[in-house]
């Protein structure tokens, strides 16, 4: 099909330039010298306004339209390609040039005001900005259409097929159980703190050594520094991930653990859709349930500790000598009613993602005022965590997303750790001695399952048909919520 | 004037796209995975491709054309974006797109094929590549045009306006002189050799402290390790360098030094030049004369290291304790008849030059065949080097150049090491104490003194006329032979 081989050569042309792009954005936070930030900005717009222009050409149009007229008989990766193009193309066509530049330009500047509010704790300087992005959120959501809510159209821009409905009918099953979760185990297991700092050598080798076990492949990928650990594509062969070294904190493992989840998912996508739209993870959310289940379902379990905990000693002896096995399962996994999203632990995680769900659906359909948005961040915070909100900077202007005009990003995250749960029984259902598994460091059989059943496939199968080819199910919050139960109430005893 | 700021938008965006691609160079060289290589250069293709169409689009020769009809009411530096952009047009337009497409495919079966035959210092596994470049590259001379000599052509790719007559013209008055210096000189200093290696971190760490001596602005620029050496520009405000660490040697100080001048010279370029095709230095030859002033003329003078070398002996007593201020000068200064042009030191190095130049003029003009070039060179090393060469891997295929499809690039390296000496004859009837501020490592008065004369002016000047303008003559070997003549004299004793 001539049509097909020619869409192909565009795809691959595209992926080339945002491969460029995300070159430019690593560099940007791993390597760039201080002053060259300005020029880097302006080869960055050079840049994107060349893919732009190829993303929205009549000629792709034509090429679309024209693959699509033989759709019936196109292999399921051809038709595929035809759909994820399709879909960057609409979203690429629908919103106005004089839109994309507007909202462009208000998040420039949301994010400034946003840092400085920050600083200062002080939410009038973001709110008129926030306010601005939520008028052009809906006037994005009316551009993209919807059918049913308009923060239907945003939640799709992350998630396929994601709808409001779908993500309160989510909350619904988790929020009460987890209220009771947090109230059963908050304060009941003891957190880990260190008087001695970590050596930044020693927690780098170590963090290379985890990814090596995991099965990340140094061949096709590196690992740097950057202030905030990501995951990036450069290339089929060429994914990248940073990690971030305090020095008295675990984070340099379960950063590795995560982005390394992430890398692993694309190092995994077959070679055959290499230099396409499909060489890419199909959602936030399965992406995001490729790095959970790394960091939390399998980093923060007793067999596979089993096996790390005595290297990990040995790497940091004044650390550890005198820290047992439970003690430091315990302390990695100690529930806290807290503030902070990121520092939230597994149980009450999700509780400040509905947080932030009820209140990007309210601000989105006009049933919430941005000016109200600090006391209901406090009645939330209190109603769902019992906890205090003493400062915005620890509250409502704790996050980045809005200031960068995302709203619908959020549930992405509760869909990951839902999805890792789930993905999770599958594999048990395949490998019943997973406990010896993970005891025995023998993770390269965990990483080979997920390769052949979600990484391999790129993005060839809508999320919510992956989630039900590997586990038989669409997403659901009962086996998250049964991993709590077990896994909690074996750890409080 | 309207067309002009047409120009210097069209200047912008292309010079933003071959930043692009110095980045991902740039990576290539310092980060990227191996196995990503590939990936890489088909990005780089389809980046190539897209700056390609630009450089010669007929839109921008419409530009040009309309702004040389308006030549004489511009001011100097719009006339020199007009001189730059309009060569570079018409070398990309002059060559035909399949010649392109042929040469570029043939270098990159040269460059395997050169690597194959060096590793096994086999000149017949090269020799058909070779041949082949040849006659490509006489038919790019054609294609470009010339007055005199077909070489004409090709040398004018490197430095603007340099011709066969003119480089046949230094090499007369440079080539008996230095076999009498290499006769008188050859030997008669002590080369230095370690027994205890160099610790990496500490070789990085000097280099460091030698670029922020010489005025290397960190905030601006970075220095990286990588397998051979080099100075790149990403941006206005973004000059990188890198430098490798082997154990005994010291090339991480000269390197340090060499790549440093380079960069000196890029990060000097006035601020309004930034984002056009003037913000570059001017030419090969130019380029080279900063590195090999600091480098050599600066680096391997008695009294840098009078202030230099206590805190050389300070970071490696192992090495240095048991050394002496003299011994060290002669031992970096030693001259020795070698085979290898990129190991030589000041005295020998130009006679390498003579040779491959007096080689790629045959070659061009068609009074030497391929197939002759390992007698030749045999040849030419006995009578100009006195020495012996044993096999091709470290003779005629030393060097990478015309792998890649570069004759006429070797000359520069000469104007470079006799614009250095003359420059520097420059410099010390501005600074007559120049001694002195040497051995005090007052490096920022020399290196202000360059940037106001060479480095602010980018490309505006001619080489020629830049070199004028600050030396007050023309391109000249007496000052070069007489700074060998007055140095090795003394060191000699």
């Amino acid at each position: 099909m001539h049509t097909l081989t020619q869409l192909k050569k565009y795809s691959a042309e595209l992926v080339d330039l945002h491969h460029t792009l995300a070159l430019m954005q690593w560099d940007q936070e791993v390597r760039m010298p201080r002053r060259a930030a300005e020029g880097r900005a302006g080869q960055f717009a050079t840049l994107s306004a060349l893919a732009h222009r190829r993303e929205v050409s009549p000629e792709l149009g034509a090429l679309l339209a024209g693959g699509e007229a033989h759709k019936e008989s196109l292999s399921v990766e051809d038709r595929a390609l035809l759909r994820v193009m399709r879909r960057s193309y609409d979203q690429n066509t629908k919103l106005p040039e004089e839109f994309v530049a507007e909202f462009s330009r208000l998040t420039s500047q949301a994010q400034m005001a946003w840092l400085e509010a920050r600083e200062q704790s002080d939410f009038a300087i973001f709110q008129p900005l926030l306010e601005r992005l939520v008028v052009l959120s809906r006037q994005q959501a009316e551009y993209l259409g919807y059918a049913a809510h308009p923060y239907d159209a945003l939640l799709d821009l992350y998630e396929e097929g994601l709808t409001t409905a779908r993500v309160a009918g989510m909350f619904g099953e988790l929020q009460a159980p987890l209220v009771e979760l947090v109230r059963r185990f908050s304060g009941r297991l003891t957190p880990l703190s260190f008087a001695e700092p970590f050596p930044q050598s020693g927690q780098e080798r170590f963090a290379e050594h985890l990814l090596v076990a995991m099965g990340f492949d140094f061949s096709r990928g590196c690992l740097a520094r950057s202030p905030h650990p990501f995951t990036t594509t450069l290339g089929h062969h060429d994914r990248r991930i940073t990690n971030r070294y305090a020095p008295t904190s675990l984070d340099f493992i379960f950063g590795a653990l995560h982005e390394g989840g992430h890398a692993l998912y694309e190092q995994g996508i077959d070679e055959r859709l290499a230099n396409s739209h499909l060489d890419d993870g199909v959602s936030l959310g399965i992406h995001e349930s490729q790095s959970r289940l790394w960091e939390n379902v399998v980093g923060r379990s007793r067999p596979f500790w089993q096996r790390f905990f005595p290297e990990l000693q040995k790497a940091f002896p004044a650390q550890f000598a005198h820290t047992g096995l439970d003690d430091f399962i315990r302390g990695i996994n100690a529930v806290t009613s807290g503030l902070i999203r990121v520092d939230a632990d597994e149980v009450t995680y999700n509780l400040h993602v509905l947080i932030r769900f009820e209140i990007e659906k309210g601000l989105i359909e006009g049933s919430l005022g941005v000016a109200d948005l600090p006391r209901i961040w406090r009645d939330k915070y209190r109603q769902y965590l019992g906890v205090e909100v003493e400062s915005d900077a620890d509250g409502v202007l704790q996050d980045i997303h809005w200031a960068h005009g995302s709203f619908g990003y959020f549930p992405t995250y509760t869909i990951g750790n839902l999805a890792a749960a789930q993905i999770w029984e599958g594999y048990k259902k395949y490998d019943p001695t997973f406990t010896q598994t993970l005891a025995d460091g023998n993770l390269a059989k965990i990483k080979e399952w997920l390769v052949r059943e979600i990484h391999s496939h790129g993005s060839v199968h809508l999320p919510e048909e992956l989630l039900a080819r590997v586990t038989g199910a669409p997403l659901s919050a009962q086996p998250f919520l049964a991993y709590l139960e077990e896994k909690f109430g074996t750890l409080a005893g």
